[in-house]
């Protein structure tokens, strides 16, 4: 369609369908999807939030071992507000082969807690039940780094809702994480190091214990731009700081580890 | 005096005190002495918390330029609540020449808010002033890291409240800095990564900001083992986090910014 494109994964063959007037995927989202691999097992549910055009979970799929993926016992269910982007991420698992076991639905991430998403404009019979609280073994998300309004300024209404938290603050995202998942169940986030003092009072607030981080720097010595967060349902706080991330090794050179993900 | 040892610190030929039985100062004190150097101006005034024997405002004071030590505008006061740590520290800062830039005072650090420590056991008359709420630029404090009594098994009683949260709570720590901090001033502690969960509750809790975080990992690709935290006292938490602190570049061998500390 118009303005769209279709890039490689690089992963399995997969392509993602994308339209740089919405909001394209950058690294965040490979370097989500990597960090919240590890919580993927068989029969696990995943939910994504603020899922864009589904990139995490095409990506997430795509990365499964092959075993698992043929058996076809792990599900992605995908919540997007921006109906022209939850096309996207359909037609994109369409293609792929991956629609038996990823689906999106269009909805406001703050109607997911108390299962009201299902009767939102993309409520189908059927899957409402797996909508219903403390359903979900994971939950991942990308959301909306800044706060309030800044930088709105030029930028289309699609993308300052992607960017901003105009329709989902960092407080949405955990109050609707810990009504999603399961007892034990984690929330694998990536967001902006200088929000970590929001970031630890959201899940402080909704009894979602941070468990891990990862700062992901752009080169050794300079300072984080990204960080990964896991909180788990329940349990106490007990913050393991991983390894650090480093993204370039020298100049236009990716360091061993990022290269991995880029296959 | 009988179980005592004296210590070179391998900076401008300062010693210190030390005794094995209470609690020798490690790699955490050098470093949280190195990340609160940045606060030290003319005419600072910095308060040491849970000062042990008094290593670090002892190396703060080291490390200052010559000409603002010469200049004797600095001042720094420890506060410690075991007598025979406050007597080898004082005796570590005359040894030195520093006492008439460094005082410490016995007492309690749940004292230090409403000026009540000056009427501690150490109180002397004149010192009064300057425990008034608000009167200091810079706090420092490697305070004790484990929570309730895990671990006190065969310690010895001046240990386990040097290592414990016996008689100092994170939120006690952060409550005194508050108190005893101007508007703007900062506070620099050095902790444990598994406890960041508490240590933004407690910040939050006291209106202190989290403006800064140093992970500090043994080697570039192991968990952290340290965190450096900065935090001021007002405005809005946003959180910087610097490029990670590297011990070790090999087994044995320390990397060049560790070198540097060490003199």
């Amino acid at each position: 369609m118009a303005h769209e494109r279709i890039d490689d994964l690089q992963r399995n063959g997969c392509r993602i369908i994308q339209r740089p007037d919405l909001f394209c995927f950058g690294m965040d989202a490979v370097l989500l999807a990597y960090w919240a691999g590890a919580c993927v097992r068989r029969g696990s549910r995943v939910l994504d939030l603020c899922s864009g055009n589904g990139v995490v979970p095409i990506l997430m799929d795509a990365r499964l071992p092959d075993a698992l993926r043929a058996e076809g016992s792990v599900h992605f269910t995908g919540v997007e507000i921006n109906p022209a982007s939850v096309d996207m991420a359909r037609r994109s698992a369409a293609m792929n082969g991956q629609d038996g076991r990823i689906r999106f639905l269009e909805g406001d991430i703050r109607s997911v807690c108390r299962g009201k998403l299902a009767a939102g404009p993309a409520g189908q019979h059927g899957e409402m039940e797996e909508l219903l609280p403390g359903s979900f073994d994971c939950v991942t998300v990308n959301p909306p780094y800044m706060t309030g309004q800044g930088g709105l300024k030029g930028e289309s209404r699609d993308k300052a809702i992607a960017r901003h938290e105009v329709l989902c603050t960092i407080d949405d995202v955990a109050a609707s994480s810990a009504d999603a998942l399961k007892s034990g169940g984690h929330l694998y986030m990536v967001h902006r190091p200088h929000r970590l003092g929001d970031i630890f009072q959201a899940m402080e607030r909704h009894a979602l214990a941070v468990k891990g981080l990862r700062m992901v720097h752009p080169f050794s010595d300079r300072e984080a731009m990204m960080v990964l967060i896991d909180a788990a349902k329940g349990g106490r706080t007990y913050v393991r700081v991983e390894r650090p991330l480093v993204i370039y090794q020298e100049a236009g050179v990716y360091t061993e580890e990022v290269r991995a993900l880029y296959g």
